[in-house]
């Protein structure tokens, strides 16, 4: 049998997974450093945890776990009955499923916020990066199974937290090198504007539409909008308006002015603006962020180059999304940062620092039984200086070993031949000069450190 | 809606995030000392790559993912009449699944090195720290979803490869003052004892019941080897036998003499006793290791105490793990570490160092506006130089800016008012001491770094 993968997923060896690793290490510094904590939860979520929350199309996408023995159940006609349900309606009977993969980190985030409220102490700052799951069709950029890098402020409603997480994302991107738009909204800005055409109650079909405006243009959205019987003529103004972020405030002062809610949004834009030491925001009127449990700032991040058009970061300030789970007026605030994106980004940009698969930094080598016996005795000296080392373990002509060192980029070889057993020694090669000498243990030690 | 986590898994909070982070840190340094690389692989695998690989009962227990979008199908009979077999019979259409959640590291693993021989330089070594998931019933130290953290080498035959193992094993659970004794024995013992018996070909019958050695004691296995109409006379000299480890290899020499692939097992153990620095190894004749892969050397590790009876970590050679995946002629041996249980007996025997939630040492407070900005400034000064420090991000009481500075054990506390604005400094709080000073920033760098 031929082995496969699960298409939309990916393997990452060795050299990949250092490069995961050394993003991940960067984000991990860069929220500790502004006092965040981490936090784990399992990838299995109970079915009715995560249905309902992602708006119709996001339920469709969250893969869901056929329950198990369930030939052992005494049930088989319930089961049989309930499975042709789930066949005939988009019904999933808790009869066939009962639990599935998390699709974001959000929710299974207020989900732990609502179980242990009595036991945190507010403001929450935690960060969580573990993989997501979604049963979306595979295409570039877009995975079945793929790591979210979550920072979220839960219990306070100061604006400084938006200022903090702006820092946050500007202080990571610059620490990789890789340059970015940081795009900023806010939803009571979206809020407002439904209110002035006069559609206050279609304001998420309004967003879902707007948010639609990188990928089908101005004419698409227009188009969606007539058949949603959105009337566009004041809509249009705001899709088309193009200035500084002082002109768009000035503007929307003016278009909102009959809007409370709206004027809120511009102030908390205006605050935002006015105190970020960022010098990479774009405040974007036109950004919406398809879901619908935004309702203050929201922000997005997309790469100035690397041919990827998506986001590589999104969020949003939240005042509910505890409620559905039972815990009232706590507010939040968070981002997602999307690992595997950045990482095509960056590798498509060429952005990673010279990365090594492995942290040997010298191969042991030898001709016979004597030779591999000494070199296991150095080998056990050296890492207990923690000095990463390895011993060729099978005995063959050095030349294989040789090569293995050169496959693996291990920058120094050690040969223990007669000679070497004799004097004490190492017959060290720099495998990046090609120049070798003869060395004792402390000669050896200072030139692989 | 109260919400509700999947029985037999769990949260980690901030404080059990970084305890986790502890041991995984701990044994990746281990890891990477002896050149191992890391590898990840996806929790989604194709159902076919994992069943058969873990006998009828590990089967039993993987999770399948019900196909999403069965209700958009043409094949609507088609599923409906798979599903009725799947209710009547133990097996599951592709109909119904074709995704299933990983099991262990290892067939991944083997997965991974199949699709990838050509250009994986060999031997190849490998750790790979991620979830797994089984459909078991959850008890004490047993999770459906749970953190394995696996080092093998693969393409090797050299017992060098064993003894480097047991120096991770010793050298990581050293570091971490877990105390532990690691148990050895090999499977051609094994072999060669069903040889010696006359019952070559019930090999795995014998196996699986001697496993259970520690759970239903020596009349136990006597019981079910009966039921299964193994001669056990000479079977029960083995499981009663007791001396050191010289005196188990005298006894099996003799009662081997007439198995050549036994007395191939006692001259492998017997070099792996002579040639470890590690003083902990048990070589225990009834460790037996239910997976029936293994072909050599096998591996348990047990905790010293800290009421877990269950193993913190098992593995062993395989010969011909790759084999079902078409690739042949490749050995391996590789142990897997279990995080979670590794975790549990860590904390019921106290033995994490002091381990704070977050990094953050200062936490800045303030009576007002004025304040506010002055520490939002102070902060960003900070940061710059990687000093983790929070801001509260509410102007409320000062008071209860301490009470979050003392729940979340953050050492020192910063009050800028109106006189420190004056003055540019901040009134420091050493919270442990309870002293305080009002200092510069030079001063305040010094106090908190």
């Amino acid at each position: 049998m031929k082995p496969t993968i699960v298409r939309g997923t990916r393997d990452f060896g060795p050299l990949e997974s250092k490069k995961r690793q050394y993003i991940i290490d960067i984000l991990k510094s860069k929220f500790e450093l502004f006092g965040f904590m981490p936090l784990e939860t399992p990838c299995l979520e109970n079915v009715q945890t995560l249905t309902g929350k992602y708006g119709d199309e996001g339920d469709q996408l969250i893969f869901k776990i056929l329950n198990s023995r369930l030939n052992e159940s005494e049930e088989k006609e319930t089961i049989e009955s309930e499975f042709k349900k789930t066949l005939q309606n988009k019904y999933t009977s808790k009869y066939i499923t009962e639990k599935a993969l998390r699709y974001d980190l959000t929710v299974p985030f207020a989900r732990y916020v609502s179980m242990n409220s009595n036991t945190i102490t507010y403001p929450f700052k935690r960060y969580q990066i573990q993989p997501v799951f979604r049963a979306d069709k595979p295409q570039k950029g877009r995975y079945r199974e793929f790591y979210q890098c979550d920072v979220d402020i839960i219990g306070s409603n100061s604006l400084l937290n938006e200022l903090e997480l702006l820092s946050i994302i500007d202080k990571s991107f610059s620490k990789l090198m890789l340059p970015v738009t940081i795009k900023i909204n806010n939803r009571k800005i979206l809020n407002g504007i439904a209110e002035v055409i006069g559609q206050k109650d279609r304001l998420l079909d309004i967003t879902t539409s707007i948010d639609k405006l990188d990928k089908i243009g101005f004419d698409g959205v227009l188009k969606e909008l007539i058949s949603k019987e959105i009337p566009t003529d004041k809509l249009s103004e705001i899709l088309l308006f193009k200035g500084s972020s002082i002109e768009k405030i000035l503007f929307l002062r003016e278009y909102l002015k009959s809007s409370e809610i709206g004027i809120d949004g511009v102030n908390e834009i205006e605050y935002l603006l006015n105190n970020t030491q960022s010098k990479i925001i774009d405040f974007d009127i036109t950004l919406a962020r398809g879901l619908d449990y935004y309702t203050g700032t929201i922000f997005e991040v997309k790469s100035n180059g690397g041919g990827l058009s998506s986001s590589i970061l999104g969020g949003g300030r939240y005042d509910n999304l505890t409620n559905i789970f039972g815990l009232n007026g706590v507010s939040g605030v968070g981002v997602s940062f999307g690992l595997d994106r950045i990482y095509d980004v960056m590798e498509s940009l060429d952005l990673f620092p010279s990365i090594r698969e492995s942290n040997t930094n010298l191969l042991l080598t030898y001709f016979d039984l004597d030779g591999q016996t000494e070199c296991i005795k150095l080998a056990n000296r050296l890492r207990n200086l923690e000095l990463p080392v390895e011993v060729y373990p099978d005995i063959v002509k050095i030349r294989k070993q040789f090569e293995y060192a050169d496959k693996r980029n291990i920058p120094f070889v050690g040969v223990i031949g007669p000679n070497e057993i004799k004097n004490n020694t190492v017959m060290l090669k720099d495998m990046n000069s090609g120049k070798q000498e003869e060395v004792d243990i402390i000669n050896l030690i200072k030139s692989i450190k």
